[in-house]
């Protein structure tokens, strides 16, 4: 059990700098990358917008998928950076159907990268990757993927998918911290982004992570490195090690906990905002607001049972779902169990008739069929 | 006395939503500003390149000082964005000259910014800021301050001195984390900034930092916010608030602590690379290299004292001076001293006749006149 004390983040010791080998290697295992693992100093979506802003290119032809606002803001960082952008956009909180995709994909003259957002925490959905990686590859695209919100809690697999460049944050599936971000680059990634503008002596350049890291032997980290983020990025990696299994022991409790809540919102009477099973994000799931009920009250109702963790949908969706968090320390039967009791008292509160007593049976049994990864503690 | 264990960095706490406007004007009090405060959620080196990618239009016309390798790139940044940059550039490793800043000022027939580094962590130097203040001011030119190796360390007043732009980081003088940086930024700057072609949905851009949170009550911080970068500042706002006179007494050691050093080093029977006291730093003291000394035997030679913290000077003047670190917790006697009497028997070994018996008198001597704020522990 830890203990947190604001005084103990104070003076810590500077992060070794034989150390930030290490950390990529336990990324790249992580990822199931065999590429580069460059680390970006802040948050995952400044690695992102640095990958946009070093792919990006006059004339470059780029086919982006929109599940989310992540898909828009990828659109306006390609766009500043003078690239052609084809958006293929999704129903609002769905994942993109491979048809629309296909089509979009086939409209193209010339493809030269496909972006992805693989999981959203902003509305639930799973993108069907592997079936984008295949349709990008078959064209010989570069393929872009956002896994902040899928590593973790997906299996995800840098090399057997041929993803070119892969961004991660350690935050979500992972358990570690904010403050930080990784991105595997492949060689033909960085082939492509040499042909770009160079974009140097910037925040935002990927050259730079090369040059400044990896060139000089990926010892020392350029700039003023935050040690609090980088030691509790190597504890939540040895964590992770310390698993049975790892990686995949974290994801399959991530996934015994979505199909927990699922079957528990079924239980209670309620389709879950994503039907089917394989489309759903396991770190969050998208529970539906009925008609007739306000989502504002739903959410207030929910806060009766002090565990759960339930909060509007992101980016246009906040009157159509809620979520319920079973992220990291949360994909667990308590966290879980309390979410799905929680969003169902709500909804009996105001009105909307469920079967709690169902749901929580469902939760338990959900969790006694996957002993014994998703232990019931 | 505090302890470090990774594990307790993992799974903290989210740091309270209500807690950023009070940390906002904690940093307001300890620059001694009145205008706005914002947070760039990575380390200084991002905010300083926001604030340029921010001001930057065509037709700006900067006065820009150059006497770091942080100078260039304030200047690459500017004129990135389309700036006219003037440099006056002072000689290596020194403060800028005041004629020569006044010569350039006088030649250019419109100045709208003028930026200045106040304190050189790469090679000890203090450029007088209240000199340049006016003289910028005079000119009704917008004043821009990097000020990550001054605050905590040297007198620093916004409002005072009317500093338009004021960019810190947390982890030198005032002893907290380096995953952030915060801004002051004064009406006038805000107007500049509207003035600019509108850098929106960016890392680098301060008008999402105004829109996103100040115009929305300054509550939640747009983003993933890092939890421990945000505990750590608040612990270490919170030990300077606990300290007799605040941030005067953090600036008093540090004060003390470079005095000691400098008469440590005038002890030893060596000029501080910088002669006048007045223009040299605090947090780090420039030592010469002397003649016929190789640089890297010199520093390897300071190791054989573990308390030491010497380092070559960096951006020009690696082989002219080392840097004797005495920031943070090293403002103290202990380190200060390790610091002098490392340098001066690196020398000795070295062949170069130094008096340290001397040196390790005048640092105590410092130490006692200095009573009570430079504690001899």
């Amino acid at each position: 059990m830890t203990q947190f004390s604001t005084e103990d983040l104070l003076d810590p010791p500077a992060y070794p700098s034989v150390g930030y080998a290490v950390l990529a290697d336990q990324i790249g295992v992580v990822m199931r990358s065999f590429d580069d693992i460059v680390f970006v100093q802040a948050e995952a979506v400044v690695a992102l917008e640095a990958v946009a802003a070093s792919l990006a290119k006059p004339g470059l032809r780029v086919l982006n998928v929109v599940t989310s606002m992540y898909g828009d803001y990828f659109a306006t960082w390609l766009r500043r950076g003078g690239a052609d952008v084809e958006n293929v956009v999704a129903k609002l909180g769905r994942p993109v159907e491979l048809a629309a995709f296909q089509a979009a994909l086939d409209a193209m003259e010339q493809v030269d990268v496909v972006v992805l957002v693989h999981g959203e925490a902003a509305n639930g959905v799973l993108n069907p990757l592997p079936q984008i990686a295949e349709a990008a590859k078959a064209r010989g695209a570069l393929l872009v993927v956002d896994a902040v919100a899928s590593i973790g809690a997906h299996p995800f697999e840098v090399q057997t998918l041929g993803i070119d460049i892969a961004v991660i944050g350690p935050q979500k599936g992972l358990g570690g911290p904010a403050g930080l971000s990784a991105i595997s680059v492949s060689e033909a990634a960085w082939a492509r982004i040499a042909e770009a503008p160079a974009l140097r002596l910037s925040t935002l350049s990927l050259l730079d992570l090369k040059e400044n890291w990896l060139d000089r032997g990926a010892d020392a980290l350029p700039g003023t490195p935050a040690p609090l983020e980088f030691w509790a990025l190597d504890a939540a990696l040895n964590r992770i090690d310390a698993e049975e299994d790892g990686i995949e022991t974290v994801v399959e409790r991530h996934q015994v906990a979505a199909r927990a809540t699922r079957a528990g919102l079924r239980a209670l009477g309620i389709t879950p905002w994503i039907e089917d099973d394989a489309s759903a994000s396991a770190l969050v799931t998208a529970a539906p607001i009925p008609e007739g009920i306000v989502p504002e009250e739903l959410v207030a109702a929910t806060k009766a049972i002090e565990d759960a963790a339930i909060s509007p949908g992101v980016g246009g969706v906040e009157t159509l779902l809620v979520r319920l968090n079973h992220t990291g320390l949360r994909a667990a039967y308590r966290p879980v169990l309390a979410n799905v009791v929680a969003y169902g008292r709500a909804l009996a509160s105001l009105g909307h008739e469920v079967d709690v007593d169902a749901a929580i049976e469902a939760v338990a049994k959900a969790y006694q069929d996957a002993e014994p990864a998703g232990s019931t503690e």
